[in-house]
């Protein structure tokens, strides 16, 4: 039986002394395979692995952490965010586990409202329709109105936010691509054009969510995107396709980065592609064949 | 600790019995993950893993079971062999293990000349410089001229080529991908010229190896490549190199096949020079960082 994986994203991309106390909470219960800081967008993405129980004693020390740590009154970022520990899901690495991930995912979430008294919204595979960006929109003064007025209402906790860590918003999700694409230059309405051009939301690629960023420490802008379903939407195809919408506005692709850890399946699907080899898939690869059985 | 690979190449891709009674003498005894059969090769690669101990005696037994079941004298295919068990390659899937695989190969070597009374040849990491081709050109007759001539002897067993079941090649190597392009047509010379244009050993790129075969069977011809050094020529350079070689020869790619398993880094490496993210290898996929560990 593999372990099952959780990616909780916390608001905090430039102070070393919380993303490693953060690391430490995480990383002292489960193993922690991967930590993602950016300074620009002032968030770090963590990859952890382990049992059920490990990964939800994990996130609970890592959101008390940062619940400790961050004063989200005081932060400021290019990425949109409700949460000091702002979103967590679990993530099953075989599909066989989904079940295994959602029913870990409801036990955290209970155990955040309960304990640390966030308030936590469920989303993804436990509240089907609603992503990050449904919470996010607004910041937490529009989510927090949105609760008064009875538009929407925690899951568990409390119904006010937390004035210095908002709320948690916790799921369960298939494994995905987090990846960003570096433009040069400072034309942040043109980075947001080529988000909206590739994204799902606006008649895009299929399961490809978007955002166009400004990202001033480092000099650029940028296109950070999520590929939720990389068997729809090869990620060379979403690469191509912010290729040739940024050419198309005169702007320069400088790069591109990964955040986070690659699921196996979608590295595979990009040799199959570059091969012309019919059918290659995962199971024609010998490491993995050496997994989960 | 990772299990260790094998690859045995064997002199049989038409009779279903004998592949089967062979894949059943491996699989009693490792863990069989693939059989790769072609009909016009006349030839069958398996691929299994298991300890030093569990490939020892598969392997003993697959041969055992080749030398029962295939008669060379019979045999046509428009695979090169000297052997019923033709080639028998161990394989560290982590170079970390390399030495592992070396001592498993010779002790099979030893084995196999002792127990089995088949001459044994070895290659690759155990005789640096030769390789299959150094063994097989002219079939098994020049290799027994060879012998008698002084110009090479067996490294263990007899100094005389089983009539029915030749003799066996035996090493360690490194992972490397078996991949067939096929090709339009029937003009052989044509793709022996492609073969040569993309081998290293006529000047083409560093690490493969290459054969043009005719394919009566299948209708068409076909490059038969190695690709030993997938750090160095990267398999999406290699399928170009032969589709550019193939145009312009007036041949048309109709598709391409992969022999056995390929290895994870390949797959990586493919999926990293698609996305433009530089940096990106085996460490950066999820499922790989749960082996071996």
């Amino acid at each position: 039986m593999l372990p099952l994986e959780a990616v909780p994203n916390f608001s905090e991309g430039r102070d070393r002394a919380t993303i490693d106390a953060i690391g430490n909470a995480l990383g002292g219960r489960a193993r922690l395979l991967d930590v993602h800081s950016d300074e620009d967008h002032n968030r770090s993405v963590y990859t952890l692995v382990g049992s059920e129980e490990e990964l939800v004693a994990a996130l609970l020390a890592g959101i008390a952490c940062a619940r400790e740590r961050i004063d989200l009154r005081r932060h400021e970022g290019a990425h949109p965010r409700v949460g000091a520990a702002d979103v967590v899901p679990l993530v099953p690495i075989q599909e066989v586990d989904a079940e295994r991930a959602r029913a870990a995912a409801l036990e955290l979430a209970r155990r955040v409202g309960d304990e640390l008294a966030l308030p936590v919204f469920l989303y993804a595979d436990l509240a089907p329709g609603r992503g990050p960006a449904f919470f996010r929109r607004g910041g937490p003064e529009e989510l927090q109105r949105r609760i008064d007025t009875g538009e929407l209402a925690p899951d568990f906790g409390p119904r006010r936010l937390d004035d210095r860590a908002g709320g948690v918003i916790v799921g369960a999700r298939s494994p995905l691509i987090a990846f960003n694409v570096n433009l040069a230059g400072n034309d942040l309405d043109a980075a947001r054009e080529v988000a909206r051009a590739v994204r799902e939301r606006d008649g895009g690629l299929p399961g490809v969510r978007a955002l166009g960023l400004r990202l001033p420490r480092a000099g650029h802008v940028q296109v950070s995107l999520n590929v939720e379903d990389w068997r729809s939407s090869p990620l060379h195809e979403v690469v191509l396709a912010v290729e040739r919408e940024a050419s198309a506005r005169v702007l320069n692709v400088t790069g591109s980065e990964l955040v986070g850890l690659l699921p196996a399946g979608a590295a595979v699907a990009a040799a199959s592609s570059l091969l012309g080899v019919v059918g290659l898939d995962s199971s024609h690869v010998l490491e993995l064949r050496l997994l989960g059985e």
